[in-house]
């Protein structure tokens, strides 16, 4: 365990935000939140899954809901950390640590809001690798694991618990409909875990992969290379595309944010075309109409200059872009995995062939 | 406290369904359950709410959701005892006795299931003295008392709480979203009483009054008496209109059954029209295009022939029906209480005027 250093989470909020694949909200208001409870005095610490005793209480927390709403509706460190607090009192149990459910954009960020206001360890681990727009988009649904209960809170005084639920699909069902309610944006404590769980069927040391992620593209940044050459670098990533936003399609609906973005080729690529579907997240990417990417392989939109994530909510018309894509955690590559975040888990009906060989 | 027999409760179906104002849901298929737990030996006291100690927890219950529905998904006894239980355990106290939130229609007979499975008495009250469509047009509401927690129960093995709210518009919005996502019916137990405050601000004696309506149109039927005349007899009621059913618009939206139903006179009220809006209940009677009667007043459609009711989502082409008025509990006649239940609490620019000299 150590003390995480404000540079580390500046960093972090970086490299979350290129393993966002677009989704998870921005981390910049999450890192906000995080330099003023730095200044405040507090600290949080990162614990590796290793340290946890298997009969740890883990909190796996999260916000769900439209990235683009969050960028409206500003969270504060309170809900979260009330989110874990009510699920203790609902299941009368202490926390030892908490952990993000999605590493991937502002959930990266998310439990060490929780955690600095509760003085409680994050657990260096996800339970996705990036970020996934549905409840049951995990590796611990993968696990198949106990979905239930969920705690949510909302700043005007709402507090729900999904008390119990046959699937995990009907954890997504339920909680996504009061969240729509909320307005689309809340705050969670999703299903606890034991610190056995965490270690089997967590997504490990991905907050350290992605500070350091985070610390490669700020140095590349600072010493005048080329961030997105960083970015494959640190992350065995795939150049896939480099281009110019022509177009954008985007609604929130049913607490997600979907649509489509189409890219013109610049420099290799010019005269190509790229179209990037997307719920929260990217889903698929087409180049000149033929499949060439799509989940659960890592899609990410980079600014093509800084060789900073793109989300779907900031991406906007005529933004000089790089699509890349980094490798999946593998618990999502079998046959059961990709039920749950392959390309039909989305809509699409294409059979998963991955950018990367096996 | 005595024991209800059989007959009062096949009783109480018939009289529940003309207090439910057109909604609560057909008793029919609660009183099937009835027959079914007193054929297998179970019984269930009725508790005068003067025989409740101030302390004690009164478990308050009913079906939500959209009428029409719940006459194609049949509900069970075990759901709704399920939901008293899942509010014990949530809250770590023991019921003394179980109440009704409503007496009109299926909602008034919905109690005894879960008091027979569980062994508990019926409390001879309830909070809206009709049906109401929402759970903020309550007497408890009125009274301010503490709207949180609510428990749900779907018997695919879905339970939720909504375990915290600012107000009960807010238990209305949360519960709602809920109950349409798991079809527009489920059971509930919403936030739990003291005997003092039943005692205070529940509608007493209701379950009793529902009981001696149903006798009434009964002895009417079985003497070849009037039994429209009888209810009005029994309840201090006003006839409105005699007709006949000419058209129905129906959409179950939201939750809720809507709609309007045209009557064409009949007899003394030949050649005269009568338009009724419905929410679940009816709310609002025109008569030649001129409000006639409105909410809180109690609008009931009775069978011309036999005096039972018929509901808003029954109510079909041809039927030869006579709609009459009964008055209000006070607690909804203040200013507050029209607030909650008046006619522009669903949506209608009218100024309460009711059909009963004040």
């Amino acid at each position: 365990m150590r003390d995480l250093t404000l540079e580390d989470i500046e960093a972090l909020a970086v490299g979350a935000w290129v393993l966002g694949t677009g989704g998870g909200g921005s981390p910049y208001l999450a890192l906000l939140n995080m330099r003023r409870l730095y200044a405040e005095g507090k600290r949080v610490a990162l614990l590796a899954p290793e340290e946890l005793a298997d009969d740890d209480h883990v909190a796996v927390v999260s916000n769900m809901g439209a990235p683009l709403v969050s960028q409206e509706r500003l969270a504060d460190s309170a809900s979260i950390a009330r989110a874990v607090q009510l699920m203790e009192e609902y299941l009368g149990i202490t926390f030892r640590a908490i952990m993000s459910v999605e590493i991937g954009g502002n959930n990266g960020v998310k439990p060490l809001l929780a955690a600095a206001e509760l003085g409680k360890p994050v657990v260096d681990a996800d339970a996705m690798g990036r970020a996934y727009p549905e409840a049951q988009m995990t590796s611990f649904a993968v696990g198949d694991l106990r979905p239930w209960p969920l705690a949510m809170v909302d700043p005007r005084g709402i507090e729900g618990i999904v008390a119990k639920v046959p699937s995990w699909k009907w954890m997504e069902r339920m909680a996504r409909k009061m969240c729509v309610e909320l307005g689309s944006t809340v705050a969670n404590c999703k299903a606890p875990r034991t610190g056995a769980e965490v270690k089997r069927w967590g997504i490990l040391h991905t907050t350290t992969q992605a500070i350091e992620l985070g610390y490669a593209i700020q140095a590349a940044q600072r010493e005048h290379r080329d961030p997105v050459a960083a970015v494959l670098e640190s992350q065995r990533g795939v150049k896939l595309f480099t281009g110019k936003v022509a177009d954008i399609e985007r609604r929130t609906t049913e607490g997600f944010l979907r649509g489509m973005a189409r890219l013109d080729g610049l420099d290799e690529d010019r005269g190509r075309r790229f179209e990037l579907a997307f719920q929260n997240e990217w889903a698929v990417g087409w180049q000149d109409g033929t499949p060439r990417v799509m989940t659960p392989d890592l899609i990410c939109v980079l600014d093509t200059h800084s060789g900073e994530a793109i989300g779907t909510e900031t991406v906007r018309y005529g933004q000089r872009v790089t699509v890349i894509a980094l490798p999946a955690p593998s618990v999502f590559l079998s046959p059961r995995g990709l039920d749950f975040v392959g390309p039909r888990a989305f809509g699409y009906d294409l059979d998963f062939t991955s950018v990367f060989p096996s």
